[in-house]
């Protein structure tokens, strides 16, 4: 697109870590200057040395200022772990790995943050400061954690059970605590939207953290919202989903268990070529994987063609 | 000295950055191991990027390390600016050069002071961690500031004037906020000590916040004080000293005007040969400008020995 007017005016894009990010850059580029609002999960967030870490928001920083290492899924490119080895030597805690630039991130928004200003003023500052024009708000303001129910009785909150523990205790179920209001500019954007586009993030603890706002779910009805599903051939791209879904549903990872748990919301969904079967909604197969920036634009132009066939 | 029974066997010596870091490593080289504690300036200290920041503290802690940067006076040898350089991209403060491997220490100490360490304990564990054996201590627990007074009529920060205005804004007099009460092991070592050595360090800025602490003075008298002249030919081998003799005392820079201003407290003074002329208290000349560790550790013993000689 951008050679051809594009039917949607207002697109909301409800997304997580790195497959949300990278399906948002693919939009940034194709959608109109301003057509496009993100909103992105806030139920990874944690305090880790004292600072205030939002790692789905600056996965999606960092991708769409072009900032992001290329294959690890998270953090920048061109990084260094100098502070990191220092902290070692200290006997701090080591196991989520800041690097030195990504340090300063968490520095910037903390002192933001305690300051008074809330996280989406924060976030709006950070992502100008990289040249970023797309409007990205968090799903809320004040704290909402997820919370990771092992099979084992304990009750982890999420990077303790996805890096620290490697995300190896099995997930009986994900439940959330803290606020359950949205940023009021997230639910207006819903409200607003022409289209409502859900990433190919994790639903349980990507997508589910937005979706049980109050009001989003509300406001999702009878618009036109389409998925991407974040399963491909029966595996997640990234993280831990594949594992997830056989746990929490008994099911094998695959499209349709996607489908299957956004019942209700969807008016349809973009799967990998192949992956339709069993499928509830309306559904489209295409390459769903995305490579460098060309991949992510044309899988972009691919679901808002789509989108645009539905009407 | 090692080589032979030092009379000494609780020393204290009062310090606070780079003069004061290098005699303190001399020393920590030349006497029995649990024979020198340290009483280190914290009115230097500050909160920067939301960060509890110890200058003398960690200059001392980097030198006594063997990990001071060889000639800058602050900061570590091979260090790196990348979190600096990612902040100033955010627009966020960056007059003061923090490195990323500084930075480590100043997020470990925030982390501990948060959850409710002393700083005596907090610089205790750092340096432990670092292989420090010299027993170094905070002279306050609790914050006591700086405050410079420029005859411009404003009333700086300690860092403000130096490092943000380059130490540019004549001073007029210094003060000092916020607690008098010494860390109490601090004292207790004063009261113990049977030599106090007063380093080559600013006695206005580094020397006065220490002895200004509720009674450090009456535990000085009748001990024996001996000070090292941080003035060389007339000149600060490092930092703001220089002007500041010459603002606050209307006498150009020189050991006497060191030894004037500790009137009445020093049982004598060590100065660089030839510096001799107008000091009113017992006085050995010798080669003060310490070099490496060799240099630093021949100024340790020949302030020992004139000290010995002074009982």
């Amino acid at each position: 697109m951008r050679d051809r007017a594009c039917r949607f005016e207002r697109v909301v894009a409800l997304a997580g870590g790195i497959g949300g990010a990278r399906l948002l850059d693919g939009l940034a580029a194709v959608l109109p200057p301003g057509a496009l609002t993100a909103v992105v999960n806030t139920g990874d967030d944690f305090e880790h040395w004292d600072l205030r870490i939002s790692p789905d928001l600056d996965t999606v920083m960092y991708t769409l200022a072009g900032l992001a290492h290329p294959e690890r899924g998270w953090g920048l490119a061109d990084e260094s772990f100098r502070a990191l080895a220092m902290i070692e030597r200290y006997g701090g805690d080591t196991w989520f790995q800041l690097g030195d630039r990504d340090l300063a991130t968490h520095l910037w928004r903390t002192q933001l943050l305690r300051a008074g200003m809330r996280l989406s003023a924060v976030t709006e500052r950070l992502y100008r400061a990289l040249g970023i024009e797309v409007r990205v708000l968090p799903m809320a303001d004040l704290p909402r954690r997820t919370i990771i129910e092992a099979t084992d009785g304990r009750r982890l909150a999420f990077q303790d059970w996805l890096v620290r523990e490697r995300a190896s205790p099995t997930v009986r179920a994900v439940s959330f605590e803290g606020t359950s209001e949205p940023a009021p500019a997230a639910l207006e954007a819903v409200h607003a939207a022409d289209l409502v586009i859900i990433c190919p993030s994790n639903p349980y603890v990507s997508i589910d953290p937005i979706l049980g706002l109050d009001g989003v779910r509300s406001a999702l009805r009878g618009r036109t919202v389409v998925a991407v599903s974040p399963i491909v051939h029966g595996q997640a791209i990234k993280g831990p989903l594949a594992g997830m879904i056989t746990s929490l549903t008994g099911r094998p990872p695959s499209a349709a268990a996607i489908a299957a748990h956004y019942r209700g919301l969807l008016s349809a969904i973009v799967v990998e070529r192949g992956d339709e079967a069993g499928v509830e909604v309306p559904v489209h197969g295409t390459a769903t994987v995305m490579g460098g920036r060309p991949g992510r634009a044309d899988l972009a132009r691919d679901v808002l063609r789509f989108a645009e066939s539905l009407a």
